[in-house]
């Protein structure tokens, strides 16, 4: 799969955004290299680079909020990608909300806009 | 403006999509940082980080396809963010098409499924 330009920047990393295949809501951005994007193909499911772990991660891995991949878009100039995605549980974001964008700016302030699906305590901590 | 997180990587870049508000299409990624914010927020015009040029860049600066800033999301890292734009001339891939993302994954190929607003050489060549 040579469709992706990874050699953008020195970690070899690109962002995937996860954009609800219906709604077209932005559900979550998150980093991948070639191996998370080569896991995300062959499976159907989304698989990401964590920075913090420095490891492959399948979203949903702990929650069992998978991400059906139904369509994956590429931008210009083949270094960012969009995964259009079926949200199993229907939360993206681990503090439980549907999408991790869930806040506003407003003013110098962020105001709560997100529908919160879950409560993040008995997800993780089962 | 303490809101956002430009700390995560040395460049102090962090990403921005541009969605669209109304149909909530994603139009591209960039990148931006702590200068370029402040002037989105001043202005209600998206400003990014040029990585190749190394400058601030005003959207729209050449084609005069300008991007009106009408929300800004922000996500559970504070280190992304959504601008939702109204997208002036309907077009803001540099290539002609609404958004950047006018390419899915088929197979090992790319195919075009975006609808082309304008010509590249009639508008960047004036």
């Amino acid at each position: 799969m040579n469709t992706l330009d990874f050699t953008k920047n020195e970690t070899g990393l690109i962002p995937a955004i996860a954009q609800h295949y219906q709604t077209n809501e932005i559900l979550m951005l998150a980093y991948i290299n070639k191996e998370a994007f080569q896991k995300t193909i062959d499976t159907g499911k989304a698989h990401y680079w964590s920075r913090s772990r420095n490891t492959i991660w399948l979203k949903g891995e702990s929650s069992g909020h998978v991400q059906k991949v139904k369509e994956i878009l590429v931008d210009c100039d083949a270094d960012t990608v969009v995964y259009k995605v079926d949200q199993l549980g229907g939360a993206a974001c681990h503090k439980g909300y549907c999408s991790c964008f869930y806040r506003r700016i407003d003013g110098d302030n962020l105001e709560v806009i997100g529908e919160k699906i879950f409560d993040p305590e008995k997800v993780y901590n089962k």
